[in-house]
């Protein structure tokens, strides 16, 4: 099946290291790690060795490393910790922001929180913007690491400057969020030198399982609504998932041991691919440079997208229209639209996703498939 | 090790079947079930089928079943819900609830609501108590259908009963939400009968996987505080965890297809267990009629909980003090205290849990080596 699953953006097969791992975990380790016998003591320590270990392989301190049900939830316990502060402020959300995070700004605007948008042309924010945006009370930016539909890599480094320069002024910290979902394990991630002070990760996009997620945390002011039974220092509550963590680290460590080589994989796939398109009357809205090779977004220009892609799909092809959790809304939040891309563009978009282990030859077959789809649709 | 583990009311372990499920979907059904295309179409369909299977053995509607992360996380959707009601009115907590719900109580009364609390003496809600406590802007009522602590019976009909008499008076519907965690496959539930409003469940106290559990809910103005991409009908965002899910609902089809075998099991091993310990020094705190089998509570009325579990557990012993959740927390928000017990019962009270095969044998031989430290530690 993989020769033809494209939409590796969208989800990525659990490993089969990763599902060995969890299923030694949930016999070994079956355990509470809260309990307070040798089972459930042993669990713990197999927990802080994953956390440690998690940490090491993303460059932070265990101790603001939580386990979390993934992406999403990691995201909104920073959001939520934003929602009950009895100070709200301004928040600054880019354009670019998956659905997890920009269908916030109702539920923020409600308890009193000013929104601003940073503009991010061609899917990266504009500096000169942030620096129009900032205002004594931003206490918040939500800015991504690698976009999910465009692939482009934000210059993070560049964002945190600005902000920590104005801090400076004020006085007052501005807290970096990072959602470094389609990031991690795919481009190298250095947590502390990133100078970012929370980062969400999902297990399920580096072949990991789904439902088991990563926050990075190192601002000590952000409280869960609820801590629960008080599992992870309170900041996500609920019995740890032991086998699901073992197994997200599991495929962590493999895809940080393989991450150049399969990151030139994937370029390699993605230029050929790209030339291919480029040629043969696709319009290539990804850029090669300062992008994530696994992402290749093109227009047909007078295709709409749903139709393409269920074409290809009934060719075997799995790719994607915008991102799949933009599926379930009636309004597209991620369109290409919000990005400076043309309405024309922007629903006629394809989001081409290569996986670790994509080779030339199905990255090829595809291009080739697509090249007469578009031809038999334009007809 | 099984013979020797007696705290499955903290966890329980995975059960072969369900960890080969999981398996098994993680390699079948591994695309996004929102995705457009084919591959995500079939993990759409598996989805909505383990929501079938879920919903039939749960007696209710599949439409008002959801799959989140656990049981924690159930509580949560619906006490958020309250959380943001622009309208806060009073909320009835039970005396007897896991500490995933008794600690929304502070954030509660931030937001304008008002919080009253249900006593229940040794476990038991007290109706006339209720009567009183109801007032014309209750909104919502949190009842524990089996104790955590105790494995008390909760008798839902009657609780619920009375909240719609009262609500004839009012024309306000209360919402009643009951966390069945630790009654899903040990007793049998039919939720429309129960005429309940929601219930939370979680995997892994039936031997499920860990982070995976569901929220019934029917009242369609449960709101979710982000709707992020849109899955399960906006109640619970991120990417579903198909093998979870499917791994769950495997480990529940085996656990309601034997349970009145594993619950007249369970009950043999309290009885003889019960009358054991009784006869030699312990307390017995959980009543045998109107509890769940699977939960045995008892004092040894001079030996603090935390040292008689540690002794027991260097003899190779799994038992619990209190919930293990509530290990965490250094303010037990759910000690025996609290439901009507001395101090001093609350102080040295242990929880016995019992598994689906815990066998006589190995549960005489627990009594017996109860017995020999408690003699131990009374020198």
């Amino acid at each position: 099946m993989n020769s033809f699953y494209f939409d590796w953006a969208a989800t990525s097969p659990m490993s089969n290291e990763s599902i060995e791992e969890y299923a030694l975990t949930a016999r070994d380790f079956m355990a509470n790690p809260s309990a307070a016998h040798h089972e459930g003591q042993k669990s713990h320590v197999r927990l802080q060795e994953l956390r440690k270990k998690a940490s090491e392989l993303l460059g932070c301190k265990s101790e603001n490393m939580f386990f979390t049900s993934g992406g999403t939830e990691s995201d909104s316990i920073i959001l939520n910790s934003a929602l009950l502060s009895i100070n709200p402020g301004n928040i600054i959300i880019s354009q670019a922001e998956h659905s997890a995070i920009k269908q916030y700004a109702t539920v923020l605007k409600q308890m009193g929180w000013s929104i601003s948008y940073l503009p991010c042309p061609h899917g990266k924010a504009d500096i000169d913007s942030l620096k129009k945006l900032l205002v004594p009370e931003t206490r918040f930016i939500f800015i991504m690491l690698v976009n999910n539909v465009l692939g482009t890599i934000e210059d993070i480094s560049a964002i945190v400057g600005k902000c920590r320069e104005y801090e400076k002024n004020t006085g007052r910290h501005i807290h970096v969020h990072t959602d470094a979902v389609q990031a991690c394990g795919k481009i190298p991630i250095n947590l502390e030198a990133m100078d970012v002070d929370s980062a969400a990760f999902s297990a399920h996009k580096f072949c990991g399982p789904r439902g088991v997620g990563m926050l990075y945390c190192r601002n000590k002011s952000i409280k869960s609504i609820s801590t629960g039974g008080g599992q992870e220092s309170g900041i996500r509550p609920g019995t740890e998932n032991l086998s699901g963590i073992a197994a997200m680290v599991k495929a962590l460590e493999i895809a940080v041991a393989s991450q150049k080589e399969h990151f030139e994989n994937a370029m390699k796939n993605k230029k050929v691919l790209s030339q291919l398109l480029e040629t043969n009357g696709f319009e290539i809205l990804s850029p090669l440079e300062g992008c994530s090779p696994f992402i290749l977004n093109v227009s047909t220009s007078r295709i709409p997208s749903e139709v393409f892609v269920r074409v290809m799909s009934d060719r075997g092809y799995c790719l994607s229209a915008g991102s799949a959790c933009n599926n379930n809304s009636k309004k597209k939040v991620e369109g290409l639209n919000t990005l400076g891309f043309s309405e024309k563009q922007s629903s006629t978009s394809v989001r081409i996703s290569f996986g670790f282990d994509t080779d030339r030859e199905s990255s090829i077959r595809l291009g080739q498939n697509m090249i007469s789809v578009l031809k038999e649709l334009s007809l």
